[in-house]
This record gives structure tokens, C-alpha cells and sequence, in this order.
């Protein structure tokens, strides 16, 4: 929206021309993203106004404005617009937060119209709150979206709390439609959100994590900025067959980590991508066999080894 | 030597194995990089002792230590110790200073022995001065190198003065033996080095430029970050069959440029090196069909017409 703007994107022939990217494209609303402005936003029953960290400029976000944003874009699936209040927060701003919310999700399918290929997500809100979340939930389902999102989580609310919604929040979805958890996360996290009727997810962190020297394997995170590399002729993962495990040392990983290379973080990206499309294959594979009970023991018995001993 | 160690890389099994490449790997002795340490070194007949910019620590490199460095790197083309002095500089200076570097270029070659497979290469210097040269291209050849540099020069004495002594210096080295030109460079340096008769040259350029959103193509140097490109969806060069200008316009690339995204870095180095790698490529052809002089008029009618036309 703000760089390099939806209206040049799409005079550019759309983000999948844009960014060579031929598979399916998500785009979140921006109601998420401006609630990190904190101080710097506006909220009204229209929508948002906030300023740009870009150039300073000021901008209005709508229901209506970020459905033409999104098409402007070209995405796929289309988030709709929505208000996700930080947490903690008291029972009566989650509720009045939720209802606006609910009332935002009616005008975005309204300017959405019928678009075939594409496909519009409601988003769930109600903080931790049990009732809430039924009523958004109901409420979503009375509008009518391809899929549902369970938004307002993963917001540092802590695992053990977010587990408690995962509890029962998929279930106050269509079972007939991708019920996604937004912005989740780590692989503990990603496991205990399947586990409990998530379908789908999306997350920084392979990538984030990559870029600051942290590698995710099946025995849990490596820190390769830590001194105890140094020396490591190991791969990063013994079992793993991604470019960086195959091609290069610990010890390699860790010098191009403290030399801040470029190549340090391509690596660590490619692994970690690598390391959660292998989690998220396993997961369906066990799924459709009917042992993802059993797979779930292996993976945390895996991870309560932890990384391979010092040389 | 000093991150991560040539102890250390040898106790890994090599450069090779440690970077993942099993191709020909040349390293510098150590002198020029010393050079550009200025106050912090010490330069004795010995060698040289200076802090490293890493920790604060002392250290010393000489001929002996550059050479076992070299070979505990596991480099397949080795080069002398040498000092080079930064121009301008007076002549008593160039003069007592390649006199050493002769003296180093003999304890060098001592010290590297016999290592088939493995080359040493000695380097020239002499500054701008014609006799000093020729000096230092006998005292080399009477050594004796697997292959013969040509040190001192692109150290901030401009196009005309080096290309000045690019008119004698390959032809004071033997003729059958590769004549390499350090730290070189442009486009243009190079194609007006080989065109004086050298062979070989090395430079960080196409990768720094690359990061730092610059591209080089036929038509010269265009600098992603430049505002005329956000709106242009023509690929960086029509012709060039790199990744970067195959899959995406210079609108993306400006913006990656812009939003310091990683890929950025990534694409822009892919083009420049595969530009460098065809440049050389037409060279050694255009040589072989003896039409050298042809195809140099047009590459420079080529860079002449500047980049495209803004649209």
C-alpha cells in the first residue's frame, strides 16, 4: 500500500508478475499491520487513518480501500479488514472491538463481491474470551466467506493461552473450509495449532530467524552465532537434505553468521523453508494415515534431545 | 588469517571444502590488504607487524607466514608477499619499496617449494615509473613464477596513468606465462587491459556493485536506486539472459533496492556477474578470430548510447 503502492502493482501487471511469483498469493488487510502504529492511528466506525513510516504522509484505511487494495494486488486470497487490539486488553474493548470487526467483515465481502478464483477470508476476534469468539464466529458464518481465519492470537498472549482458544475456536468454524491461524509460528507452536483442526498458517520466521543466524531443526532451534560452532566440520542437520546441509559446516555457517555475509542468511532461509515444508509434509502424510498421534510423540521426543553434543 | 583462521580452515579441510567450491581459488598474500591498515602497521625487512581490526591483537605476516597461510588455505594460485605503496608517492619510495618486494618475491618463493599443481604467481611493482618496472619484471624473471602480476596499480592513479603503464608493462613479463593485472576493475579497465595483453584480472566490483544497487550492462552503469525506474517494467537489459533481468523489471528491482531487501543484493550480483563472465567470453573470442579491434569499437559505440531511453 505504501511501497511501492497497490495502484503501481497493478499497472505493472500485479504482485505475481511483480515478484516472478506464479502459486497462490495471501495478502493480510492491514488492520493487523496498522495496529503496530500504535499512537501514530486513528480508529473510527469508517476505518483507520494513520500516518506513513515511509514519508510521513497520511493515509485512510477502509474495509473498502483495502478489498480494492487487494485486487489491485492481485492476490488470491483476500484477508478481510478487521481490528486486532494488542494484549491484553479488558473484556470490553475485545468485545467492542470484535463487533466493529464483525461490522468491518460485512462491508469487506459487500466490496469483495463475486470474484471467481479468488477467495475472501473472514477473520474470528475475541481475544481469550470463549463467548466472544462464538459470536464472531457466528456472525462470520452468517456472512458467508471461502475460508476463516482465527485472528487476535499470537499477539503475546504466551502458548499455554493460546492453546486454551485453539481448544475450541476451530471447531465454531466450518469444518468444510480452511480454518487458519494468523501469524503463528514457531514448530511447537504450528504442531499444537494442527493438532487442534488448524489448516493453515503464516509466519515470518524461517525467514526472520534465518537472516539472524537461528536455524530450526527437528532437535529444535541452533543458535549459529554461538561460539561452540566454530570448529564443527557437522552439518547443521545430519539427516537434512537442503543446500546448506549438504554443502556446508557449522563451522562455515558460523563464519558467514559473524562475518554478516549475505550468503549466511540465503542459507539459513533456504534450510529453515526447507525444514517447515518438511514439518507441514509430515504433518499431512500422518494426518491421512491416521497416526498423527504417534508422529506428535516422535517430534517432541526429537526436540527433547536437543542439538547434537559439543565436539 | 584473521577470521576465521588458516589453522582453522585447514582443520576444516580447506577453502575449498569450507566455501563449497571445487574450482580454482586464488588468493592474495596479504600485502595489499596491509597497505590499507596505513597507521596501524609496522613495515620492517622482516615484514610486516599490524593490529588486527577484528580483536586489537598483534600480528605478523611476512613471506615465510604469507606463504604457509596460503598453503594451509589450500589456494591452488598463491601469490607473493609484497608491499604496495599507495599512490602518488615519490619515486625514492616506489623504488625502495619494490626492492623489498623483490627481496619478499625471492624468500617467497623459497618458502612455497615445490607444490605441483599449486602455482606461485610474483608481482611487479614500480609504480607510474617505466625503468623501476622493467627492474621488477627482471628480478621476477629471474626467479622464476608459474605466472607473473602486475601489482601497484588501481590504487587511485586513474584510468590514463594506469592504462599509461598497461602500454609496457605485460609486454616486460614472459609471454608465456599469465599476465595478471590486480584489483581490476570496470568494464572499460578491463577491456583496455586486455587490449594492452593481460590475461587475468580480479575484482570485488560486480558483487559490491550488485549490493549497493548498481548494474552493469552494454549500454554502461545504470543505478537501480535512481527514481526514473519505479514505474518501468522493462527488464534491466533486453538482451541478457540472467535471472534477474529474465524474471523481473526494473520497477522490482528499484524497490527491492529501495526496501534494503536481501534479494536486491541477490539478483543485481547475478546480473553483474553474468555480464563480466560474457564480456570475458567475447574477449577470448573475438581474440581467437583475430577481430579484437572490431569488437572493442563496439562495445564502446554500445556504452556510448548511455542506458535506455526513460519511458
Amino acid at each position: 500500500m505504501l511501497r511501492p503502492g497497490a495502484e503501481r502493482i497493478a499497472r505493472l501487471g500485479g504482485l505475481h508478475r511483480f515478484m516472478n511469483w506464479d502459486r497462490p498469493i495471501l495478502t493480510d488487510s492491514g488492520g493487523f499491520q496498522v495496529m503496530s502504529l500504535a499512537d501514530l492511528r486513528k480508529l473510527t466506525e469508517t476505518g483507520v487513518t494513520f500516518r506513513s513510516h515511509v514519508d510521513g504522509s497520511r493515509h485512510e484505511l477502509t474495509p473498502e480501500r483495502s478489498m480494492e487494495i487487494q485486487r489491485l494486488l492481485g492476490s488470491d486470497i483476500v484477508m478481510a479488514f478487521d481490528e486486532c487490539p494488542a494484549l491484553p486488553a479488558d473484556r470490553a474493548r475485545i468485545e467492542e472491538s470484535m463487533r466493529l470487526s464483525m461490522r468491518w467483515a460485512e462491508r469487506s465481502r459487500a466490496a469483495f463481491g463475486d470474484r471467481p478464483g479468488h477467495a475472501l477470508f473472514g477473520i474470528q476476534q475475541g481475544g481469550l474470551e470463549r463467548d466472544l469468539r462464538d459470536e464472531s464466529a457466528a456472525a462470520l458464518t452468517g456472512i458467508g466467506f471461502e475460508g476463516y481465519a482465527i485472528g487476535g492470537l499470537a499477539v503475546g498472549e504466551g502458548q499455554e493461552a493460546m492453546f486454551s482458544v485453539l481448544d475450541y475456536a476451530p471447531g465454531q468454524l466450518p469444518a468444510d473450509r480452511p480454518r487458519y491461524l494468523m501469524g503463528v509460528g514457531k514448530p511447537d507452536d504450528i504442531v499444537g495449532a494442527v493438532k487442534r483442526g488448524v489448516d493453515m498458517m503464516d509466519c515470518v520466521l524461517p525467514s526472520r530467524s534465518g537472516r539472524t543466524g537461528q536455524a530450526w531443526t527437528r532437535r529444535g532451534q541452533v543458535n549459529l552465532r554461538n561460539a561452540r560452532h566454530a570448529d564443527d566440520p557437522r552439518p547443521l542437520d545430519e539427516d537434512c537434505t537442503c543446500p546448506a546441509c549438504t554443502g556446508y559446516s557449522r563451522a562455515y555457517l558460523h563464519h558467514v553468521v559473524r562475518a554478516r555475509e549475505m550468503i549466511a542468511g540465503m542459507l539459513l532461509t533456504w534450510h529453515n523453508l526447507h525444514y517447515y515444508q518438511a514439518l507441514m509434509g509430515e504433518m499431512r502424510a500422518a494426518i491421512a494415515a491416521g497416526r498423527f498421534a504417534a508422529w506428535e510423540q516422535g517430534f517432541h521426543a526429537a526436540r527433547d534431545q536437543g542439538d547434537v553434543e559439543r565436539l
